[in-house]
């Protein structure tokens, strides 16, 4: 299995953000992907850097004026504020949504939806190669490998077609499913974060030839809420191709392989010539953002199961957080999908 | 002029909120509300309290789900967060809205745009005697008084059919004009707070009975964004019904009142029976949030202007922050409109 990974990742660090009325310090730490990295080369994995492949495979699944918005937007921000805060959105347009301001404190809330995602310094720099990093794995694939690790960070898949969400900016993953069509007539992403895949669904929803499944706990009670229900299948083309597959809080490891079976048996229906994998390590019991309880082994037989799908293979790192068990989640998922796929 | 306030309006006491990335000590404080009462007292007003007119003229004009997310919002807050922090939303939906979550921290982000408009403890009451303070004055030019001024605190021209905005929670100015539509046929609403009456425009967007004119810096580079530019005329039965006067930022006295002038000439060619003013005193050249010239004589030719009109005249209070002139600005606008009404 190919490992792609670019240590630029590690420069957007948000210190804090605002949750419940105050400011609270940032779970989304470069230290996440430090963590993974050096379990990984402990493992004996080979990890390469990813190359340049430019915009144009993010523009594909972003409104262009939101990608074009981020690269100077923290810079704009500290011009205008005069200020070491980080750019954090604290306006937004109301359901008629009018017009984009050209004010940066009017264009943040525009094309940003909440006050978990700030912009640092080094952020654009850390979304551009996470981004990179998940079409080279992509492209990986499309040149006949079996099975590619992009460890991205930020993570990616609550990013949505025109505003970050959720820690994430650029939907890696999507981007992936979209950059496979180029070869695969069917692509299927499966989403096993602990929570939805908000953002995946919101760029899917009209797709025929991407089938999305996505686990996670119920949006009524569970962030980052609005959209995730069972009821969400698809629109137009994408009738039926969207899947969401609800747990309920603290479900047991069981209830969520069993839940993990009805999303193979669909992407299996579908067809898909190709799997992407939003891997997620924060269904771990112990994870600080814990809502299920999924052990190491328990992530080694979702990887068998997901490997027995014996499709070309994109695993595109999402979230889980600073707990015990990171690095042995990661490594129970990331070996035996090796294993069952060398 | 019949004046009405309650002092139930002071309970709403937000200490700081979010703004440029850090907590920021909010503008919009109790104080404003018991200057502008003093003041009124000293000048020989006679205050009345309102009577209790209940919930239906308010949901007249928002959404009655909304209207009813805040009675307890606060208290919601309190139990699930276990904290003494501000009730302000932190997470929102994106373009594809999805559903209403059940949970409270998903439900803020559902019902309002901003983290400018915190819930504390007393929230409720005050923006409930706002609204009822704000129907008395409605009720009294039913009646057949020929001016009321409603001391309305929080204020409520941001705030929208389905979310608070901009320090405001209740559309005091849009339910007033919508409750005189039971005995006028054809309402004007003139907008002279210096920001956007983006939550009026919202709300009477489509109604063919109610004009709706503001004056305003260009939403473009001036808060509250998105909504108020130029070319924002109404639609449907509402077409050509909505005015957006565009002021430059740092605008003389005299460069407002010929935007007023306009507004004027447009309130007669519609034929307006009634008239209400969104009356802020943040035009003052000393507001804290300035972006305009207008003195205290200025005020007074405003009233004068407008009171030249010769309708029946609701006047609702909006923003005018804790400047050196605030009494001054009220004073005068105030005592000439009154005079020129007697």
């Amino acid at each position: 299995m190919k490992v792609f990974f670019d240590e630029r990742q590690l420069n957007h660090a948000p210190t804090y953000y605002f949750r419940r009325g105050a400011a609270m310090p940032h779970q989304e730490q470069p230290q996440r992907a430090e963590i993974l990295r050096d379990m990984l080369i402990g493992e004996g994995f080979e990890i390469s850097k990813p190359r340049d492949h430019g915009l144009a495979p993010i523009k594909a699944v972003h409104n262009p004026d939101y990608v074009d918005f981020l690269p100077d937007a923290h810079a704009r921000f500290v011009e205008s504020a005069g200020t070491e805060a980080l750019a954090i959105p604290t306006m937004h347009p109301g359901r008629r949504r009018g017009k984009e301001p050209k004010d940066i404190h009017g264009q943040l809330g525009w094309w940003m939806t909440d006050t978990s995602t700030p912009l640092t310094e080094g952020t654009w720099e850390a979304v551009y190669w996470s981004a990179q990093t998940a079409i080279e794995a992509a492209e990986e694939i499309i040149a006949g490998t079996r099975a590619a690790y992009a460890l991205c960070r930020p993570p990616g898949h609550h990013a949505m077609r025109d505003c970050s969400n959720g820690f994430c900016f650029f939907n890696n993953a999507s981007i992936v499913a979209n950059h496979l069509t180029q070869k695969f007539k069917k692509v299927a992403l499966i989403d096993i974060d602990v929570h939805t895949g908000n953002g995946s669904l919101d760029i899917l929803y009209e797709r025929g030839d991407i089938f999305f499944c996505s686990l996670h706990p119920d949006p009524t009670t569970y962030p980052t809420f609005y959209l995730g229900h069972a009821d969400e299948t698809g629109e137009g083309e994408g009738e039926g191709k969207s899947m969401n597959i609800l747990l309920q809080q603290g479900a047991s490891q069981d209830d969520v392989l069993a839940a993990l079976d009805k999303g193979i048996a669909a992407i299996r229906d579908f067809g898909a010539e190709a799997l992407v994998i939003s891997l997620g390590f924060d269904m771990a019991a112990d994870d600080p953002l814990a809502a299920v309880n999924v052990y190491p082994d328990g992530f080694a037989e979702m990887a068998r199961r997901l490997a027995a799908l014996n499709l070309p293979s994109t695993l595109v790192q999402e979230g889980g957080y600073l707990g015990p068990s990171l690095a042995d989640n990661a490594k129970s998922f990331l070996t035996t999908f090796r294993e069952a796929t060398a």
